[in-house]
């Protein structure tokens, strides 16, 4: 199986100040044709550091695919370097001049001088067409390695990507690579994997590995065959496996959230939802209404920070704030309670608890959530202590009352 | 000076189902303390395939931090890489067992079997703690280099390089580094860097750098000198010329957010404040209350998607509705005037727009915003375009709004 190397070329990726979106691009993609990436390394616009890279990555992978610095200003060296790694001088090719001033014609500007260099191809290698600026790509073979260079401008690499893709696949050769991706929910990744055991050994096939995010564990299984059916079963029977394993834990696939499937269920169901909220101070609504389309069932949420707004917008007895303090399993359940009343929804969510830093005590302590959900048939509340800081414990609470809504529906 | 090098960790990386914005993270961080990053070399998770890059990344600088791999699963290995990297064995750790059984306790959870791994470190180095989750990231030292292995959850990782930021200062040594951030809204990096000019020019000392981040424009001051009150000195000018410069376009400095700034503006006067949004969806709410103490100026929140929601919450007149639309500058204002009358605040915004994709006409494009700041003294109401996907809009119509509150202040 061909292998691919990526080498990210130019400053801001060193001093932060652009994040790397590039790499993890052209790795889907280059997985989803079977050539699997071994690694990205990410150098500064410097000539014999770029060279250096280039030899590092050709030691790992078949395929060489740089990204960045083929700009026409001084800092731009990915070509000269290119060249030099392949023992070769820049050659000026008068088609690409051609190219390169026709742009700026078709664009009514004048072409700086400076823009001349990127006519410049190290001598023997193709230029690949650039469809949406004015540096061509570089694409070279040496000993058995591909290398390409493409530019960092996100929407002209990808362009040029699409363009090359067929010569990728026809230089990797065989291999069909089949990913499925599934989002859990409701247990942590050492849980799941302890449900799992071996299936999640490395170097098995279909590989199954996984990530965590905001309490989402997302598990994706990649299975590689030379035959694309098999593939594609070999990947479905372990879709299908772990489905049976996980169960309700399993709450979606790709790239779903937890409020894409509720808006979904709610969509289908022809139900509307509101929300009551305290602690998470309108996260849930807005994660609700992240989704498009949103409009159509959720109709209201309230940010009840302080008692008063509890009693006044959602009819909390001020007796049982009182009673029961603010967060507390009762004060939940009337908020919910009163969000599905005044909004006239079929399901609402209401959530009080102690976000922290402060504001908590031995009895109450800081991360204590009491989620509610309300409908037709019954108010469940249920009690939970998240122990994190203010911004985790918001995003676990908004995101395990989306969960305890979409049991319920 | 000494230069750092990262290793990104995780197959998760390396087939692009994660961006790794880690290592953009510490770059800007590591930069901003005076440690320049040489490279970045990201990896699976093999630990061969560690100890290679970790030689690699010790070839380029003096200090070596990687991220990932810390997890307690099968395919977590970083750990059991830094020990054959250093030569030495894993060895169990009481306190850091007893540390991350804690964890569990506290969260009422059984501790599963798989993470007692994480209680393992190399012999002969040090643990560092982990505040947001179980993996404690690791500090080891090994012939003048500086080893240090962080969890790749980027909240964890944040957490993590806080904490250990002074023994990095340290390490560092000689040239006294001084760092300073300005924080900006309302005006575009390149129109920042058009005003600045000659400013922002590589090489220079101080240094200027800048990064972006939803509509947020942070400025980095960093002079260096081996005379510490000269740095010092060299950065204050800068600072003071920057301010005089872009005037109220500069909120705040270090880490604060719109919102943070708000919140010191309000307890500062005693004030309050109400929101009434409709296209941001409890999204302006959320940003407001990820402030701690924020119950002592938020007073209430509504989120009314639907019309009949906001005449029957707020008080919007249904005929104002029909007339000009929902997402209009006369809406956005009513919304904003009947949140302060309800909630009894000082101050109140009102939002409603088209977030998109759907929902936009050629007239009221996706996009449009009307954004109402309601004080005792007046109502300002001001329309926006923002030209993104749904995410980038609510973002960018939420901290504009925020931007609007705090001028009003």
């Amino acid at each position: 199986m061909k292998k691919a190397t990526i080498v990210s070329i130019g400053n801001e990726l060193l001093s932060g100040r652009t994040v790397d979106t590039n790499a993890a691009y052209l790795a889907a993609q280059l997985l989803s044709i079977g050539i699997p990436v071994t690694g990205v390394y990410t150098v500064g616009d410097d000539i014999d550091l770029i060279v250096h890279k280039i030899r590092l990555a050709g030691d790992d992978g078949d395929i060489i695919i740089s990204t960045g610095g083929l700009g026409p200003t001084d800092d731009d060296v990915t070509r000269q370097a290119v060249a030099k790694f392949l023992g070769v001088e820049l050659v000026l090719r008068n088609e690409l001049m051609n190219q390169i001033s026709g742009y700026f014609t078709a664009h009514n500007l004048q072409m700086p001088a400076k823009n001349i260099i990127q006519a410049y191809i190290p001598a023997g290698a193709e230029a690949i067409e650039n469809q949406c600026g004015t540096a061509p790509g570089i694409m070279a073979r040496s000993n058995g390695t591909l290398y390409i260079a493409m530019p960092g401008v996100p929407t002209e690499m990808k362009e040029m990507f699409i363009h090359i893709t067929p010569q990728l696949r026809e230089f990797a050769g065989g291999q069909a690579v089949i990913s499925k991706t599934l989002k859990c929910f409701g247990a942590g990744e050492s849980v799941i994997a302890g449900m799992l055991g071996d299936m999640m050994q490395r170097g098995r096939n279909p590989l199954i590995n996984c990530t965590v995010e905001n309490g989402v564990v997302t598990l994706y299984v990649i299975a590689s065959h030379k035959d694309s059916e098999t593939a594609e079963q070999m990947a479905q029977t372990d879709v299908q496996f772990l489905k049976n394993k996980l169960g309700d834990i399993i709450y979606g696939h790709d790239r779903q959230t937890l409020a894409e499937v509720i808006g979904e269920k709610l969509t289908h169901l022809g139900k509307t939802v509101a929300t009551a909220e305290s602690c998470t101070g309108g996260l849930i609504a807005k994660l609700i209404t992240d989704i498009s389309g949103s409009s159509k069932y959720f109709l209201q949420g309230w940010v009840t920070y302080s008692n008063k707004a509890k009693s006044a917008q959602l009819g909390v007895p001020a007796e049982l704030i009182e009673k029961y303090g603010a967060v507390s399993e009762q004060v939940a359940s009337a908020m919910a309670k009163g969000a599905r009343d005044m909004a006239g929804a079929d399901y609402a969510i209401g959530i009080t608890g102690i976000a922290g830093p402060t504001g908590g005590t031995e009895e109450k302590p800081t991360g204590l959530v009491y989620i509610s959900i309300a409908c037709d048939k019954f108010i469940k509340t249920e009690r939970f202590v998240f122990r994190s800081d203010r911004a985790a414990v918001r995003i676990r609470a908004a995101q395990t009352a989306l969960n305890m809504l979409r049991k319920a529906l």
